[in-house]
């Protein structure tokens, strides 16, 4: 696409992605001058006529043309579009190759073995008016890192396959063991799913989507609606570690050592997705288990036991693990070097991988992210440099284990963490109107700032008021929520390796083709972003982000925010205390240090909006920063989280459940002690973590004080 | 059934159902002086020896052995198995014969004009295994006094078809007028759901089952279970008024004057019930009418639409009524005359007429009547003889509208409204192990004390103990809730038309075959109640409750407890004031009529135990429970309600609500009159009822004084 064709797009979007004009007058952009602030308002002004929801149509298209698995030659084109692209835009690519293990399957074969023998259609087919899904072959529906093997056995229904649904099967006295279960997704990451059948004997698992979680119960099915029709697949990853599980720590680069495959977390057992119209040829006939427990039945027309039998159902993969188990995958970086702080990073970035043509995953967040270079290249054409480094990313391998970021993390981690600022990950984020986000506190009040100065696409006000109007919020003092750090993407490896403030931005909606053959750009122009809106706005939301971050005098960090959110997580981790009754283990000291954290973080603003009005040297500036830097990589420790035995999360604020792997633990060296019921541990966390919060309001303190300097 | 064989059943059924064994001998039982208490536990514990199954689960099997519907030949059988049983236990039946405006169908179709024509079979069909269900004709699928007709129109969704669902229908711009409304079963009586598709203008109503409310989604289906199997289907009037449409206000009789049609609110559509098979063919490919509402999606397997149309229904509905549209029902009476009070009334009964073999409904009724009256005849063959007369009553035709009950209290309103001491009501009885009572507040300790003296058929202790486990009571002071009189059974004319303090109660489960060809003796043997032990069980509360009732030297009324119950409903009354929002009408006349009235029934109660315990004569006790049947009928008056039109309904304490049927609205008069905007009508009601609780305090005090003087 040449400059010309965005421009003249430019003109026609104008309405629909704007800098909400309202806004355009605010007082100081936290963490710049005065002066700064006009100039950055002025550049935000420009980056927002700079959208084009026309060119994101058309590299979605380009994109998503085809099925571009990771190790597949399709993304190798994919890395060479995103490659061509950073170049248009002035911005010199970087591919990182790296060899992860991950073998593809060659075969997947699903059998109702009685009543009535029957081999089960597992294609997802091709759907009118959906060209991707007849034009290529579609990927096989399989699971990630699932075993190769041949099981059959009685079909026992484990609803959702949480830990707490086999303790109702016990209660039962229903047992998977040498059975294959067939569960539901959602409710918990697959890989938990596959982790506890295997750990209960289960000799393979079945997960299928049921249509009272994203089929016709939640709305119109593909192709009338955005939701799961009947032969419609979820594919993914049921491996529950991040990075190759070869390499754990360091990167998967040519002649790294390998970890023996029997000492990896990967399953022992085959395990493959389903159709919910592969699920009632399994169900429809299993007996037994009494009467189901409450909330066991699902969305399909009879009524659901647990079995085990008599239904019998066999599992076969094949995969290409004795032959090619090691795959080529490639990041792309596309870097502009900062005129102030070259050494410090902000960086933006996204998967490119999929498990189909990946219109909304993650091709929706690559497109989002070119959007944001292409809208700051064409503003460094202008004559823009900004003052920090920005890196653009692309991922590969992500639906695999969050590879490609984790492998590039492990590989760069000393100038990261040193100088990383921030991660924005962008990850499925233009499938509807209402927008989502979670992040590190410290971050929260920077993205709310940034959503109130782009316009909606919806029109009515900026992308912070739909917001509010999305979330129902109508008291003037309160403000829409922003998550907490989970698990299932690429800002793991930045934020629970390294202890990087990062933040996960979307646009969401209804959507029932996630990791199918149907997540494609027909898909995507119908009902996820009809007309690339949101896309677009996600460039600005982006690019306006990058250059904030990027030119502030001082990293507009809020430990005020972060000190007031960790409040809120002792209280949780002292109802989890005492629900233990141990009598006399206190937080009382994590309480103490949040209030001495949040006086040094408030100090330090005020300390940072004098000296902002009053001017800082550049010396000092590059002081402040980096001591800012620091502030949470004190809660980053070497040994990560041992009950668990999870050494690779180093960060002890947030971490993905291990229970559960999408959801999210608060103070997790706490509460993992805590739920462990080891006492003893538990008072030496909330000891280690205590001096932790002491140790950034020393850090606070000391970046105040260089402030305090002129 | 003779004597000896009945007496073996009992030998055999001691274990299941006798008086609860470390309840006899408890202090005196309420409103009996000490000695009267010893006696009345000896006669209880002998009554419990006499329940039996295996007598039950005989007469459940006879009196459902065939379709029963009102004004059919087999409603005169089951009319003499009654009265024949009666006789056999030494009770002279009296028959009364009334006769009702209601036409049968003489035929139903149901059609999907477009697209695919084709006619929907109704036939509910033979499950093997029921034989019920093959050996007799089915009774055609219809709603009772639907009107004949033909209709033909596009298809509208409606949900349940409540009023606020034609409310949702009206904020998304679509009308049912001149259409075919299809509605699902639930939220309301059937009755209101026809009368808002007429008003709408609907030329047609179909109401089906679905399956989320009572088919595989709640459970296995029957054969296999107890809930809706996908032809199972609901019939049921759709009449919303009680007794004959043509005599309001008195009984059918022989030349009774009638009322012409057209002033009658019988419904001028056809309304046709359905199965959730039949729903599919409808509802599949309805389309139309934008994001399906919130909460209007059912079980069936597609995502539902509002339409209207493309789908083409056709409803055609003939009758007898230009034919013969009159037809005798038949109310069976079994009076024993009481021996010290035979002008007192203590009354059971359940109606007999059923929408098939019913057997849950309503055999299990009316088998528990006659195991009561069995058991106290035996008694009586022992030497027994009640204080009181005690009547019971097996009523015709309750479907179609509680004609037989209504008609009978019409009837007998002089005698009634002076001497009526209590109704007791069994409609369904025995589906399950969950005791569920409803009434007047004044009779709810007396339930609670009879429950507690009767061994539960499950063991473990009394019906009492069960209750509380069902309810998962278990705080010392809590008990277990006991509901308002709402609509829908034969109650209503005691109730709600004279003000006699009523009672229903039942045991209950999970069943998705009410009113189908399916609520059969093969349903009931193997899902309701295997064993008839609940059916026993209900036969002796019932006649525990009789004897208690009628033996009783002062009517164990609780007016302290009514009284606290009239204080939540005044406080519920005030909140819908308050939503009005007239600033300056007050509720606290009826807060201080209450306090008096609830003063007055404490000083009553203190005095009926003293004077118990002191001895009263018997001229002293006639007066005093004169006075006490006279309390409740303070509530009620002449003019009944004036808001609803609902002149037959005296009784402002608790009425059924006029926008739903089933469920119950407190204090009508006044919150009628709130609720229609009525300010000043409103301060005329609260000032009528603050009257009535005063005069009842009057009576209260009347009748401790007539105990005073010994």
């Amino acid at each position: 696409m040449t400059i010309s064709k965005i421009t003249t797009a430019l003109a026609l979007s104008l309405a629909t992605a704007s800098i909400a004009s309202a806004q355009a007058t605010t007082p100081p952009i936290v963490g710049f001058t005065s002066a700064g602030s006009q100039q950055q308002h002025a550049l935000e002004a420009k980056a927002a006529t700079l959208a084009s929801p026309s060119s994101a149509d058309a590299l979605s298209r380009e994109l998503s043309r085809e099925p571009h698995m990771a190790g597949t030659p399709a993304q190798a084109r994919t890395r060479d579009i995103f490659a061509s692209e950073l170049k248009k835009y002035g911005i010199t690519p970087e591919i990182r190759t790296y060899s992860i293990y991950m073998p593809h399957p060659t075969s997947v074969h699903l059998y109702r073995v009685a009543p009535n023998a029957t081999e089960l259609s597992l294609s997802e087919g091709p759907i009118a008016g959906d060209t991707t899904s007849s034009s290529y072959p579609q990927i096989l529906t399989f699971n990630g890192y699932g075993a190769a093997g041949d099981a059959t056995g009685d079909v026992v229904y484990v609803n959702y396959g949480l830990i707490e649904d086999y303790k109702t099967l016990d209660s039962l006295g229903i047992s998977v063991k040498g059975k294959i279960a067939i569960a539901r997704y959602g409710r918990s990451y697959r890989g938990i799913k596959a982790r506890e059948a295997e750990k209960h004997g289960a000799v393979a698992l079945v997960i299928y989507s049921d249509p009272a979680d994203d089929g016709f119960a939640r709305g119109d099915i593909y192709p009338e609606g955005p939701m799961r029709p009947w032969t419609g697949v979820q594919r993914g990853s049921v491996y529950n570690d991040n990075g190759d599980p070869t390499t754990p720590d360091y990167p998967s680069l040519p002649g790294a050592k390998r970890v023996p495959l029997d000492q990896t977390n990967l399953p022992r057992i085959p395990v493959i997705p389903a159709s919910y119209k592969n699920a009632a040829e399994l169900l429809r006939d299993v007996r037994g288990g009494g009467e189901l427990p409450r909330g066991w039945q699902g969305g399909l027309p009879f009524r659901y036991h647990v079995g085990p039998g008599p239904v019998r159902a066999r599992v076969v993969v094949t995969t290409d693990a004795a032959t090619h188990p090691y795959k080529d995958i490639w990041d792309v970086l596309g870097t502009i070097r900062g005129s102030e702080f070259p050494d410090q990073l902000v960086i933006i970035g996204g998967h490119r991988d999929a498990w189909g043509p990946g219109t909304a995953d993650n091709i929706s967040g690559t497109v989002s992210v070119l959007q944001a270079a292409r809208t700051i290249g064409d503003l460094m054409k202008q004559g823009y440099r900004p003052k920090r480094t920005i890196i653009f990313a692309s991922w590969d391998a992500e639906e695999w284990g969050l590879m490609g970021s984790t492998e590039f993390v492990e590989q760069d981690s000393a100038r990261l963490s040193k100088n990383g600022a921030a991660y924005i990950n962008f990850d499925e984020v233009a499938t509807g109107p209402a927008l989502g986000a979670s992040g590190s506190p410290s971050l929260r009040p920077f993205f709310r700032d940034v959503t109130k100065v782009v316009a909606s696409p919806e029109g009515n006000g900026s992308v912070y008021d739909a917001w509010r109007r999305t979330d129902r919020i109508t008291a003037d003092t309160a403000q829409p929520e922003i998550g907490d750090p989970g698990g299932g993407s690429d800002f793991a490896g930045f934020y629970n390796h390294l202890g990087i403030p990062i933040a996960d931005w979307g646009f969401g909606g209804p959507m029932g083709v996630y990791h199918s053959a149907f997540d494609s750009y027909h898909w995507m122009s119908k009902f996820g972003d009809p007309g690339f809106k949101y896309h677009a706005a996600m460039g600005v939301l982006g690019a306006v982000a990058l250059m904030r971050m990027a030119d502030a005098d001082i990293i507009p960090y809020d430990y005020v925010e972060y000190a007031r959110a960790m409040r809120g997580l002792t209280a949780t981790a002292a109802k989890n205390i005492a629900a233990n009754k141990w009598g006399n283990v206190s937080t009382s000291a994590l309480d103490s240090s949040i209030n001495v954290m949040e006086k040094s973080a408030a100090d330090f603003n005020a300390v940072r909006d004098a000296a902002l009005a009053r001017g800082v040297s550049p010396a000092t500036r590059k002081q402040a920063n980096e001591t800012l830097m620091q502030v949470e990589r004190a809660f980053v420790r070497p040994e990560g989280l041992p009950v668990t035995k999870r050494e690779w999360f180093h960060n002890v604020i947030y971490a993905a459940d291990n229970d559960n792997g999408y959801s999210n633990i608060g103070l997790p060296s706490i509460n993992e002690a805590v739920k462990a019921g080891d006492q003893a541990l538990s008072v030496r966390e909330i000891a280690d973590l205590s001096q932790r919060f002491l140790r950034a309001a020393g850090l606070l303190d000391s970046a105040a004080r260089s402030l305090r300097t002129p």
